[in-house]
């Protein structure tokens, strides 16, 4: 039960011979670390906090290749770090080692945790909601508690406030390097992650409801979490009008038609469309403006969509 | 005709024997791709579009080293992206791969093509305007439209708003780490790209007129298209006063002296020059401040400057 | 005196025989530069400059591994770049090389100088006060004048304006990359270096004073430079109130009592706390919100604090 994945893994090599052996060791492959670490935080680039913890990496391995997610999540925003990992980290490779450091109880008694998805990624961060979105759509293959007693950088005990550069950052680099392994992070936990709740979309009497976790920021664009199987069930046709009333709370901010496209450059300049964006989710855009400026919808738990024929 | 710079040069090759046979090996060895990818967005560096399309690169090859020019083009300003593509990829080594996504009209039956240039850099974008520059200035050695039935991410095919990640990052990626050459990237186009038209400089009657095409943002300088053969003409003296004036459209903005020097120290703080900024082309700025921030003077195709002794 | 670190150390090789000659070989390997380059500036990242600087690096040597602290750094300000490099250099592995361009004085009489400090960290950069804390932190070893006839770009003298690009990427590139030994950079100078001026923080009957150098931009912490040696000698136990007076020049800004925590979680959202950061220095924070914004305090030279029991 609290025996590792991959020690359970070997077990039954013993048990299976040859041929399974191998096809296992192909399975290890897939799910080898291999030297990429990926950080996110809230820190910003103004500073040098980003650059201290991959000063740190490279200190565990020059091996290391090191990229980067984003370091723009609003300070404490936890539900943003949640999405952007959601966002990014399955176009990146089997076993690639994520450092996320969103992290407004640093120093309390939020776990510190590595989440092994069945995937084959790893994510290293507090356990406070991070994982939250990635747990669902990746899988929850292992979780483990980071030991800061043994996972932690050389002479940082008088340090409280900066986990990310002192256990995370170290520990994400010594698991990308294989330094240690992934048992080595420290004592199995039970298969779950701390969750933020939230409202999931649904079909009813000819209307989709949905939520609006996130904007697009960089061009307006309002991004649901309803996806296109839920969309289909609306039977809209691609050129047709889509009715949509976006609400904030119980206060409806925006009520209209949008046409139903594939992509922007379908309408003229200024007109209001429905697509689905690169995450193959429902989204609300105007052709070369901003749907969130132009009718002040936002994002966030109490943003809610309806959509209807 | 239709057959592509490679091939050719290996016909040359069977014809002309040993001791050119080394010479075009490290002709081509010039000209092959190094395993630079050099990224370029309008994306901004607040989500995650960035680093779904690094992702997408480390999983085609994480022997790839990948960069950055900027990603922080404003939303749609194609011109823009064309001239920071100017502004860096001659510093960048022969071979180096460019993925430039300012992309607005994507999905459209704009082309994605790859330019490789008589410098032997390459740049995979949508062929929108954002070669102008570029192609201008290394010249075209051949262009090739991308075959987006074989050079795209697999199982993206639902995905119409992301082509950098689907089609421009990957195709970069698999160029870049010569996993396809540059024939597989798709058929050879005619030897032009599509050009944003903008008026050249020119000398007359003792004024040298040109246009400011972009400001040198952080600093406030004022960077026009004018080199230094041209300003030459006035014949100016190092430390002597130029006469400027500044249009937006009709409308006379600036008009004022300011003095010739080789560099911001050589006057005392707030004093108004004229230089030749990294690129050698004539600027405005004030030592120690905001040349646009103090006379209110910016940038685009209707800014114009006049400059006489 | 004027012979160099590596020469010296070379004749007492000499003299000291086998044993001797395997630790300095330690020791030489320990400072040896690992083909890390890290770059920092006021450029911003939303041009092209940064990249200019790193396509140089490229072309000296693929093999380098670029990084960065930031290029956020207010334009000009040389205190806060300054401050950079000690906030982040001491965690890059010994061994790597800064690269920093805050230059107001570029093209003028400022010197062009590599410091290796005792730690074995080198800095690229115009002597004009950068390097002020961190060569009072690492200590200096060694301090040469770059050599700007043989140590820059290739056809880069008509260039006045960007010696980041020209001189100190590439200058630095070579060094990172071993292409020249630091012997090569050019000419020893005496051990010292341009140093901004500041006040010391100091105890004083049952006082501490120190300034504030710079906020944690993100959260709106504020960051002094009174260390915990200096601290305790107010014997002020954890949980208890510290009394806080600041002052920018001679108006008093704020007047409070914080409570004394290691971390921010300690208390409730919105409580002001007095904590220690990630450097060690003593800081002022509230709980999720912003201290600076709070109560209106800001960073420089002229901003002062004294705390006492």
């Amino acid at each position: 039960m609290a025996t590792s994945f991959y020690s359970s893994s070997f077990k039954r090599i013993k048990v299976s011979g040859g041929v399974v052996f191998l096809s296992l060791l192909t399975f290890f492959n897939t799910f080898a670390q291999n030297n990429i670490l990926v950080f996110q935080s809230d820190f910003g680039l103004k500073d040098g906090a980003v650059s201290a913890m991959k000063g740190v990496a490279m200190g565990v391995s020059p091996d290391l290749k090191l990229f980067d997610i984003t370091h723009e999540i609003p300070a404490y925003n936890i539900w943003e770090a949640a999405y952007r990992l959601v966002q990014t980290a399955p176009y990146w490779p089997t076993g690639t080692v994520f450092v996320s450091v969103c992290d407004p109880g640093v120093g309390t008694e939020r776990k510190s945790v590595v989440l092994l998805t069945k995937s084959g990624h790893y994510f290293v961060t507090p356990d406070n909601g991070t994982l939250t979105l990635i747990a669902e759509q990746l899988g929850i293959r292992e979780v483990r508690e980071i030991d800061e007693v043994r996972n932690r950088r050389r002479n940082s005990n008088e340090s409280y406030t900066f986990h990310g550069r002192d256990v995370y950052a170290f520990t994400g680099a010594r698991l990308a390097s294989k330094t240690i392994t992934y048992e080595q992070i420290g004592q199995k936990l039970p298969n779950q992650v701390v969750s933020i709740p939230y409202q999931k979309p649904s079909f009813a009497q000819g209307r989709v409801q949905g939520t609006i976790p996130i904007l697009d920021i960089q061009y307006g664009n309002v991004w649901t979490d309803i996806d296109k199987k839920l969309f289909n069930q609306l039977e809209i046709k691609m050129g047709d009008a889509i009715q949509v009333q976006v609400f904030n709370g119980n206060d409806k901010i925006y009520e209209g038609t949008v046409k139903y496209v594939n992509t922007f450059g379908e309408v003229k300049e200024g007109v209001d469309v429905g697509y689905f964006n690169s995450l193959l989710n429902f989204s609300l855009g105007v052709n070369m403006n901003s749907f969130s400026a132009k009718y002040k919808v936002f994002s966030g738990s109490t943003w809610h969509i309806i959509l209807s024929k």
